[in-house]
Formats: structure tokens, C-alpha cells, sequence
């Protein structure tokens, strides 16, 4: 079942939004429509498959997204690099894409991933290791071990 | 256990990267110095607090940070109605914070909630229900109720 897209908007894949189970889209078509930023990206996050954990928010190009999606191996955009960044590429520690499900805009790849070690280069298993409570922001897991920056 | 901070960059909370569980930074030194882009927004989380489901990705501006820190209750910023969004004003639906976490460049805050009812007006749970499948992007969850469109 494939459905017509008559007014598919072209920032949005919201012709999904009512649509039964099963249904599907053109995936090159959605692509084009994706809201990528003025700067090209689009956040992107990581959430191990199995247990659920938020591992990172990255950011991620149309380079990004199509090596990811061509490889299975996660590919972001890193800012601080100004280059498509293969996870794992000095770490050793990649991210192994399971499936690539989208927001009712379109607007955040949310990547189901097998992480094969720590995602964070401290070696914590999640980037999100900052806890607000009260006052204070508490760190939450320990850094169990370097690994390499990426 | 506090740390001083001598080399607060403006806009990461890094001095948190090598610190042992149970350290803590103050948060309006942290909050001033979140990365905040130009529109004034930063992209934040929503995951399901007990089942680990990412539920949306939104935008948060200081105000809305703020007040969700202050009532607990999980307030974005709306791109479509350029105004603060508390979740749930008109469907109901809203998302109780459990806890507030920030990533390692706390450029994102992740919500840790509990949500009453859908998170998604057209009933859906989450709203990552397109998966990208080969040439495809197919719908995996139903749209089970109509609610408030919020």
C-alpha cells in the first residue's frame, strides 16, 4: 500500500500523520522534504536499541544521513570537526543502525542503534550523565575509561 | 561536594566530563552558559520515564527551561504559535518532569517524564512512528484517538 501524495508539503511528511499501520511513503521523496536547517543539519538522535537508553544527540547532514542509511554504520555531522563523522572511526566503538524511524515532521532522525562499547569518550555508556536536581547539576555515571575522541 | 570551576567555557558544561558520581556544578552557572543558538532555542527530549520511549523532540527557550525547572511541568517553545507551549494546555495530555538531564556539551536537555495519555495529538504514544525501510518510510503505530492539538 503505497499512498498518493497529492499535497505533501515540502518541510513535512505530515500526509503520515493519519495514516493505518503499514502504510507507507516514498522514502526519496520524504528525503527531499526533509527540514534540514539553514546550516544543512538536521539533530539526530541516538537511543540504544535494546534497552532503550538516550546515548547522544548529534547532528546530522544529507551526507550524513544517506552514508548512514547506505552503510548501517552511523555517520554524524560533527561541528567541532567540520566533517562527516563516522562514529567508531577512532574509538572503535560504532553504532550499528538497527532502524531509522522519523518525528510527525520529519524534523529528528531517531536512530535505534547496537552501541558496541561506551558511546561517550570518557566511557560512559550515555552522553547524558548531567542531572538537574535542584540547585545543583549532579553527575550521575562515572567515567569508566578513556577511549578515543569520538 | 562542589567544584570550583575555574575554566567554565561559556558554553559547554565540560568540567563535568572526568567528574566522579555525585559531583556537582551550580546550575545558574551552567544554565547561563547553555548553548542557546542564535533563535534562542535549544532542541530538548521527551522520553517516557518509565518505559524509556522517546516520546518528541521540541525546542526549548530560556522561559520555557525556566518554568518547566519551576513547575515540574514540561513547557517547549512552538515554532508554529511563536509562544511558549505548556504540554497539555488544550488536550490535557501533559508530561510531568521526573527529571531534567543535560548531555555533554548541554546542548540538549533531556526530559525524563511521565506522560498522561498520547504524546501525539493524533493519539500515537510517540511520535516516531514513520520508520525509513529500504525505499520506504512505513507507519508503525496506530493513530488511535483524536485529541487537543498539543
Amino acid at each position: 500500500m503505497i499512498q498518493a501524495l497529492p499535497q505533501l508539503k515540502p518541510w513535512m511528511i505530515d500526509p503520515a500523520e493519519l495514516l493505518p499501520v503499514g502504510a507507507r511513503l516514498p522514502w526519496e521523496r520524504v528525503f527531499d522534504g526533509l527540514p534540514f536547517g539553514r546550516d544543512g543539519l538536521l539533530p539526530a538522535l541516538g537511543q540504544q536499541y535494546a534497552s532503550g537508553e538516550v546515548l547522544m544527540l548529534a547532528w546530522m547532514n544529507r551526507a550524513a544521513l544517506r552514508e548512514t542509511l547506505a552503510t548501517r554504520h552511523v555517520c554524524y555531522w560533527s561541528h567541532s570537526r567540520a566533517r562527516l563523522w563516522r562514529k567508531g572511526e577512532t574509538s572503535g566503538h560504532a553504532q550499528h543502525l538497527r532502524e531509522m524511524r522519523l518525528g510527525c515532521d520529519g524534523d529528528a532522525p531517531l536512530l535505534l542503534v547496537e552501541q558496541t562499547g561506551p558511546a561517550y569518550h570518557t566511557g560512559r555508556a550515555s552522553c547524558f550523565y548531567n542531572a538537574v536536581r535542584g540547585d545543583r547539576v549532579q553527575v550521575i555515571s562515572s567515567a569508566l575509561q578513556r577511549s578515543g575522541h569520538d
